[in-house]
């Protein structure tokens, strides 16, 4: 058996956000739905782009903020995910590895663009994002390292992955290899339009390998077809040992073995840019198991790096989480 | 004579800047000359870069952020200056357009990567800023539009400029246009180093073509080389029909025509990032000028573009300063 050597690897697409504030009405104009990822082609993201104001760039993508967040926390992290030659590959690289992410896939040349995502942040701090998947869509079996994942703890899967079929058949690879080498498996449903669009494989895989679920609420009602938070989650209990379910400023219900917790959220003065919290209240969720730290803490640690990320822009910390989470009594 | 369509032109570098958070142990190891612009090359930047922790990109250069800064108050502002066809040349045009400047310099293919400053924050607020010019160098007379020039009642210029020879030229050309239409041009000696560098150079254009200066206080003693800043500042006053000089925390002395105003910074809670301070203090001048506001309401305008850019990372402003002029009372 290998030795551990990562907490958590993550296998995800490699993003960098291009950040900018909007109005309602921009978003309703541009037919984007707001508070959800849609992908669009070349030519909708250089429209979007032409038509929207200033933006700022930051390294992005949800599983790669998760091992980010991971890392900050004190946690040992990978990351698997595809970047091109270009500058918004350097960017990413430069970005996930001076954050102190292991991060070795090779960056492919001459294929496709790095993959970006115009994120629109309106007045109220919620985000709409257009995505363009570029050699994101490229990621198949080859790039899964039998050996990264042997060695890690836990695999995090994001379900924006499902989008793209090459991506399913190297997940069912990841969870295959997880599984072989007793490793627990993770996944965030991402979106519910992603969700109402793999339904049935989402389902299949959360039965059939996942041991720690993350969704918000409207990804699990999604899910289950039900307009009752309730009725959803007790069918996330019945389908997978863990799971995290978010709920914005309600917090989050952890259900486990027949265990409910209620996690309340950790206040904030002002939601700036709500980029990244579900991907951060996954990092600290995680850290927390991987600490041995206990179901609850480990939510209060998903509810605390989740507001660090929403006060400002950007889905990656700005402040050292280890420290917030010293400060906060939640670490040692 | 041509009719006035902006306010301000601005000719300078076409920067983006990469924005990350460094201690002061780390400047020093790198020989980084902390709250300076230094020139570096390719194989510097990429080494810095590779050390450095997480960084963004957001759009810079001094004479653009000005600019920009004059837009936002609802100024007619144009920028002139060079940017490559590449991924940044397409973030640079596409930020200082949408922040309404009217930017027609045609990007250049093939020859050198567009200018980026790798842009190092201290705890303190402080920035350290490490430039590589990439296509800025290639700027000449050649991309000086006369019609622009004379269509704009004033031409700003860059200090940084003068760290290349030819475009020294272009300066020289830019202020002989806007002499012969008629109009005013302000310049920016843009650092203390710089100013070192060039200082016969920029005393005989002051003397020669300057009708409004800005400076700092490091860069006018570096100027006149005197320590003691009251006696750089009646070198100004002799050189110049009007200097508006920056002095960090204790504000700003305008001088012009045997007038001295000193005009209060505008407090702010805590400096995040003073990147942009002297630019956007310029932004609010030389709108003030243009509005025809009088000295004392322009320099207000500086400090308050000022104080609204240092809190918070990137020299651009977050907040249209229309509104946070018209909410402070300087503009109807």
């Amino acid at each position: 058996m290998s030795e551990i050597r990562h907490d958590v690897v993550g296998i995800g697409n490699a993003i960098v956000d291009i950040l900018g504030r909007c109005d309602d009405a921009f978003l309703a104009e541009h037919g984007a739905p707001k508070g959800h990822m849609r992908l669009v082609d070349d030519a909708t993201i250089s429209t979007l782009y032409g038509a929207m104001g200033p933006a700022v760039e930051i390294s992005g993508g949800s599983a790669a903020n998760t091992l980010v967040g991971i890392a900050s926390l004190g946690g040992r992290a990978a990351f698997i995910g595809k970047v091109a030659d270009d500058e918004f590959g350097r960017i990413f690289a430069h970005d996930i590895e001076a954050a102190a992410v292991a991060f070795s896939t090779p960056p492919v040349a001459g294929k496709a663009p790095t993959s970006r995502s115009l994120i629109l942040v309106t007045p109220d701090g919620e985000r709409t994002m257009n995505t363009f998947l570029g050699i994101s869509t490229d990621l198949d079996g080859g790039e899964i390292d039998a050996a990264v994942i042997r060695s890690s703890a836990i695999v995090y899967l994001e379900g924006y992955l499902f989008d793209r079929d090459d991506a399913k058949a190297a997940f069912r690879e990841a969870v295959r290899i997880a599984k072989s080498a007793g490793r627990r498996v993770a996944l965030s449903l991402s979106d519910s339009f992603c969700v109402d669009r793999h339904r049935a494989e989402f389902i299949d895989l959360i039965r059939n390998g996942v041991d720690i679920l993350f969704a918000n609420e409207s990804e699990i009602i999604s899910l289950y077809e039900t307009a009752d938070f309730e009725i959803a989650a007790a069918n996330a209990a019945r389908d997978t040992s863990l799971a995290a379910l978010t709920r914005s400023a309600k917090g989050s219900v952890i259900l486990s073995e027949g265990r409910r917790l209620e996690i309340p959220v950790e206040a904030v003065e002002k939601v700036v840019d709500s980029t990244g919290a579900g991907d951060l209240y996954a990092a600290g969720f995680l850290y927390g198991l991987s600490a041995g730290l206990g179901l609850e803490t480990a939510g209060k640690l998903g509810s605390l790096a989740a507001a660090e990320v929403i006060t400002h822009m950007g889905a990656r910390p700005n402040t050292p989480l280890h420290q917030l989470a010293r400060a906060r009594g939640l670490l040692s």
